[in-house]
């Protein structure tokens, strides 16, 4: 009869401490995005798959998570599909809303939907959930949050600026210690135009993007496998594995793209960018990096990747500059910006590296012993008396054993405990106990209101 | 080519106007939640079906909505199985997942699942959407928040009398005046016993459940034609009708009541949670309400209901004590009593009574005007130094014309300009405006940080 619950694999549940984790961090992304004027909206759980399909290439599409349409969903099958034996078919026909696969999709959605009532340049955040159907594994999951800020519908390289400055806010909140790197796809377009394979711009940044993971010689293998000439790869390397500055990097670069119009806007940008990271004071954190390419197709301008540098786990954080998002949509020429944090690989580098604050704003401040009815009506004004005044606290709600209470509030990471017995009813205090230290003293209701604030 | 884009019936996205309504609801609650000790958990929006199947009576089964499997969810019909023509039939096949239809029975599913990782007593939080494929109209939506506060792993009766507290004061920060309804399911169950109708409790309470709506003619109609004999009928009237204070209401309750063992416990349970009811000053909002019965059938205990007494929509919030949630999923004996919050139509109430705080959180409190590169430079560092002190601030990000840029201001509710032309950046100075007045002065970084405080 009694079946043992699980839950979907690739979710998770989460406890109090985990929460109380997950919300420092949200809550710090979340107020560094409020600091800088961004404003939050939320889009529905369901998108039409309309919407989503199409948008993420073949793979992304087969991710989605389709929900079957309600009532008798087979009703509105045409006779002549009856008896179909291939499931992408029939899926057409009985699902037509699917999980948010991201928030950026819904975001341009949201944008063009909502073209008349929004005040532009937009600059919203969104920390919401989306769900893959991806095979699950370590650090990756089915459900999970995504935590983006964006600007749409202004050009000006003043937005790219301020993400830099929010990446690094967020990450000196979260005593993480990164590399921001930073790129500019119309450098990498204006490369592939010298070296003569314009047309080859996605497979070059593709094999650029994992110059990082598999070094120089994997990416020249892989160059030459998708018919890149040796005579291209050879121009590409030394570019690639500039050094120096970064106003050295950016000089050399427009020597180099001195005949690619759309490479020297970017090292423009790119320079615009880095002008404004160093009146900032962020050049120690910022980082120009040739290699970097980020897979997207819709980057058209400047690019971010985010990593820690005391854990080795990949980019925490990443985006760019888009010229066209919301064209799919049917609305064109609308420039946006904006980055996406990783808020379960942040988790991880937090956990491993042992960062999480160790007091949580979701643990009470004390508990209140009870010791049965005398007592419980004793101290029941002052708990009410202390949440007047804004302390969270709580009564155990039975008059268990006081080993039980104390276990209670221990277990909980409770870090006081008041009781009340008849000495202290006869003194009107209460005795505050410090449980990380065992100290324990008589206090007037003052008083403890001064030990339980922070 | 480009499609009009939309969103599924019955759902919504939030702009940031709404977000600002919807978080200061949010916000409220759970910072009473915290004050009263209790902590968050979450769950996933997908549940394995065989969680959810069964809990919601079979009404409930039909607006679930069903994720269906991934890949090739056809492969695993048996088949002799093809050429299926019921939907339901095949709903078992392609489906296995659901989104969570409401926070109660994943908690339960969450209790029983990690009972040996819990603390109990148990006081968990969780505002948290849910989905149901209910037809929408005005107030109903596919997908709304629920607001859940439980304690599970204990029987006293102090958890009531602090949920009412709770209720109290969440609706007090609100602003919102209410009434508290209050009544026993183990009173109803004695009420039943005694007229001869033990049996048929679900059916009485489902008809006394429409007294406030129908009035008691109806509810007579419903009973007769329910079977409930007219002579039974006749002995509930009176009860339902009692008159006077709680106190004069439980006296004579305990007299009907006196040979119903259970009627009698739940007449004592009523006597001591309007005794802690007064002690916390709380009697002139709270009501003892015979004919409050809740639909559900898991309450065992007190059951509670929320009306607002200025607008008429309904319960805005309620629920009880529940002695075996757990027992469906294999734990049998663990009584729990919670209450939720009813997000959307608490949100309706404060809009219709025009009560939601004109300034908001999300708002930025200044916006910086763009005049330039010069002008930038010049106010960027003081940007950065209001930021820094905590103040939420945005510069415009490009130097439009300055009518569109105080429009920009004026249409995202942003109380304060800061400008800064030739006179003031001879003067090293910033001229702040007051957008509602007009008001404006030259000021200091220092002046200028005691203006943009709140």
């Amino acid at each position: 009869m009694a079946q043992k619950p699980s839950i979907p694999k690739g979710t998770r549940d989460f406890s109090p401490a985990e929460m109380a984790r997950r919300n420092y961090i949200f809550d710090t992304i979340r107020n560094v995005f409020r600091l800088y004027g961004f404003q939050p909206i939320e889009t529905p759980a369901m998108e039409n798959l309309s919407t989503l399909l199409g948008k993420y290439g073949e793979e992304g599409d087969k991710l989605l998570f389709r929900i079957l349409n309600s009532g008798d969903f087979l009703s509105g099958i045409p006779a002549d599909i009856q008896g179909f034996s291939h499931s992408t078919d029939l899926a057409g026909y009985i699902s037509e809303k699917g999980l948010r696969y991201d928030l950026t999709v819904p975001f341009a959605r949201f944008v063009v939907q909502h073209r008349n009532d929004i005040i532009f340049p937009f600059k919203r955040y969104q920390i919401q959930p989306v769900w893959r159907a991806d095979r699950p594994q370590k650090g990756r999951y089915r459900e999970f949050y995504q935590c983006d800020v964006d600007v749409i519908g202004s050009d000006s390289l003043l937005n790219e600026a301020e993400l830099v400055q929010i990446i690094d806010d967020v990450f000196q909140r979260l005593n993480i210690r990164t590399v921001i790197k930073i790129n500019n796809r119309k450098v990498l377009a204006g490369i592939s135009e010298i070296i003569g394979q314009t047309d080859r711009l996605t497979d070059i940044t593709v094999a650029i993007d994992k110059m990082e993971k598999v070094g120089l010689d994997k990416v020249t293998e892989e160059l030459m496998a998708k018919g890149i000439s040796s005579d291209a790869i050879g121009r590409l390397k030394p570019i690639l594995l500039l050094e120096g500055s970064t106003e050295d990097k950016l000089k050399r670069l427009e020597a180099v793209l001195s005949y690619s119009e759309t490479g020297l806007k970017g090292v423009a940008e790119l320079r615009t960018l880095f002008r404004y990271i160093e009146s900032f004071g962020l050049s120690e954190s910022s980082e120009l990096d040739l290699t970097l390419a980020r897979g997207l197709n819709y980057y058209t301008g400047a690019i971010f990747e985010v990593k820690a540098l005391d854990e080795n786990i990949g980019s925490i954080c990443g985006g760019g500059r888009y010229d066209d998002l919301t064209g799919i949509f049917g609305m064109p020429g609308v420039s946006g910006v904006g980055v996406s944090f990783g808020a379960e690989r942040i988790y991880d580098v937090l956990n491993n590296l042992d960062l999480f604050p160790s007091d949580s704003l979701e643990s009470p401040r004390a508990l209140f012993v009870n010791f049965g009815p005398d007592e419980e009506s004793y101290i029941l004004p002052l708990l009410s008396l202390m949440r007047k005044r804004g302390i969270n606290v709580e009564i155990y709600p039975e008059a268990d054993k006081m080993k039980k209470q104390l276990n209670y509030a221990n277990r909980k990471n409770i870090p006081f405990v008041v009781l009340a017995g008849e000495a202290e009813i006869a003194a009107h205090m209460v005795t505050v106990k410090n449980m990380a230290n065992g100290e324990q003293k008589m206090v007037s209701a003052e008083e403890l209101t001064k030990v339980l604030s922070i």
